[in-house]
């Protein structure tokens, strides 16, 4: 069955003076107001979330946020999935309308991080990878760190490419009024910034984030009676790749990225060629790169020369992170794969605003872990 | 689609020297013996499980169980529900199933509990209610103990009714060895039990505990390719209550047992009069009189009858937690639904052992938080 997605919405991101269940509702309330869907047609309602009982000591939140929204008695469940639980959000929701269990589902990926100390913030998340990783104080900017330091000599791979990433996706962030940067930098502000993990710097990372996104999903038959404008959700793919990430074959091959995209492009009959606009998840920057040969935008080895020659400008050949991606946006955990369906539909149906590109077919990679495990969505415009 | 259950497992229920990670290796490893599964045909892997992060600072179990259990690169994710987490990993390897995203999916459903003093844990549970009600000090036990007060008085109930479903359900728990308490009780015991909240004693509650469970899932095409003996959900469905609990118009109605079992019935095109056994959530013993009322066993009011006469025991006309229930298995809060699930599964099959009934029929209802969320289940054996 054709599973479609009919409306959008985001809070601001960044530092809010709001708790979960505030951001988990303003963002639902406007995708029911921008799907145009009543509270009382939604039939399933999932949230995206990885830690509000470590972050707030409050959980039930989507039992919560369904009694808020006033969809009751309308089916609420939490999924989590680390960092990428929005993606596995929308992997949910469409199995949901795919099913026949639900004809209608609203979903709504939010997270509250900023009121907690960026070493408490850095521990929960810590807290995702192998016990006989993290105790050992290995933490996830460690791991890019390494990361980046291989690719970068392995592939003679410049260290500018690295902040050019930065610095596009900070470009990009200006004209998105939700992003939590809104701010312009240049390659010397990158390139000079404190090392946090050699050879990373400060503009390597995201930040930590306060917000909530959300979509309506619907079967593709009632999307045609309520609008003439939606997507549909023409292939996704979830993979799982080796919780120990020193077990892995080749530390610059992310093969839940590798296994989730050829799933998503066989299901939607599509290849790396046919994209016209994708959201990756830029974490750190060295993810942009490894996302793009993981996804087979680029070969092994290359994504850093798209980088370098603007290839994935929002003006190049496959525009990345148009809504200025994880780096400027923020990355609130439970939000972010949500944020990115948003950035996907948004340019599918045109209302992308300062950021629009000409876009029939959008991909969006969500990352949980250090590749961990890993959603691809491949979003289409409406005939 | 038709969707089949091809296997079961569950660990021994109690206080466990072992953590989350290793419960759930145990009953997923279990289960894809008892399945005859290879790891790598596993396509989706779901972990129900509430609070590993707020129990022992472990997040991101789902990825590390596939990473253990050698089922990659399966699709992994966490399901949480709070106390009905388990019925929502059944709801959700339907779904993956059901919408084509997978062929084979493992539910494995766990929590670790003990390790925290009783206090550590009601205050993690009680999060799960809703902020105005317990930051006033209202918790799960008070709430029952104030809905049992109103039924016994509005209905004219005797107490002993409710030391009955006690007596019953350690009757039933002393044939599985799986259950966390093996030992009858006796009625006076029962009513002579220390006062926890009033006025339910300290039998009428289920205790803290450590476990696991698990249940496979695939194609009834694919489970008739497999075993001769496997199951089919023919009927599910989930539905959420008010968050408030004191905004219900009848504190004795829980209308999420209500609408999840009209659902069921209605996917199943079966009514109560056609079960042949069931498992309900007896985390309180009130409880199962208004689970047995909400699904429509009896009519409000009168299901205390049923415990009178024995209608609910094994040799009964309607046997009720032959698997002991909640209240002697234990309940690990994300196992206890994939352990409803593995009862009702192992009946049908005529797995049960010294708890075997006569059963073509079974329905499973899990309650999550006071009713807040509840996932109804039906299960038929194979032609």
């Amino acid at each position: 069955m054709g599973v479609a997605v009919i409306g959008a919405s985001m809070t601001k991101f960044g530092q809010r003076d709001a708790w979960i269940r505030e951001l988990l509702s303003q963002a639902g309330e406007e995708c029911l107001t921008d799907a145009g869907v009543a509270p009382d047609d939604v039939e399933h309602l999932y949230v995206s979330n990885m830690a509000s009982g470590e972050f707030e000591g409050q959980t039930g939140i989507m039992n919560l946020l369904a009694h808020d929204l006033g969809v009751l008695p309308a089916y609420s469940e939490r999924v989590d999935q680390t960092s990428s639980s929005g993606g596995a959000g929308i992997y949910e929701a469409w199995q949901s309308v795919a099913s026949g269990a639900s004809d209608m589902t609203l979903l709504v990926g939010g997270e509250k991080m900023t009121h907690k100390t960026t070493g408490q913030a850095t521990d929960i998340i810590a807290s995702i990878t192998h016990p006989d990783e993290y105790k050992h104080g290995v933490t996830l900017p460690s791991f890019a760190g390494m990361t980046a330091r291989h690719y970068l000599e392995r592939f003679d791979a410049p260290r500018e490419s690295l902040a050019r990433v930065a610095v596009k996706n900070h470009r990009n962030g200006v004209d998105n009024p939700k992003a939590q940067f809104q701010t312009e930098i240049t390659m010397e502000k990158a390139l000079e910034s404190p090392i946090i993990a050699d050879p990373l710097r400060l503009y390597d990372f995201c930040p930590i984030t306060d917000g909530s996104a959300a979509l309506m999903f619907t079967t593709e038959e009632r999307a045609k009676e309520i609008t003439d404008e939606y997507a549909l959700v023409s292939g996704i793919g979830g993979a799982t790749d080796t919780h120990v990430v020193h077990e892995r074959d080749d530390p610059t091959v992310m093969g839940g990225v590798v296994e989730s995209s050829k799933e998503a492009y066989e299901m939607a009959g599509l290849g790396p060629e046919d994209l016209d606009v994708a959201e990756l998840h830029d974490m750190f920057t060295i993810l942009e790169f490894l996302q793009l040969e993981g996804i087979g935008v680029a070969e092994q080895g290359t994504a850093w020369e798209l980088a370098m020659d603007g290839a994935t400008a929002k003006d190049g050949d496959l525009p990345i992170n148009t809504s200025g991606g994880l780096k400027s946006k923020g990355h609130p955990l439970g939000a972010s794969g949500v944020a990115q369906g948003v950035e996907i539909y948004e340019q599918l149906v045109g209302e992308a605003g300062p950021r629009q590109v000409d876009a029939d077919t959008a991909l969006a990679c969500n990352v949980g872990g250090f590749g961990n495990c890993v959603i691809t969505t491949i979003m289409e415009a409406a005939e």
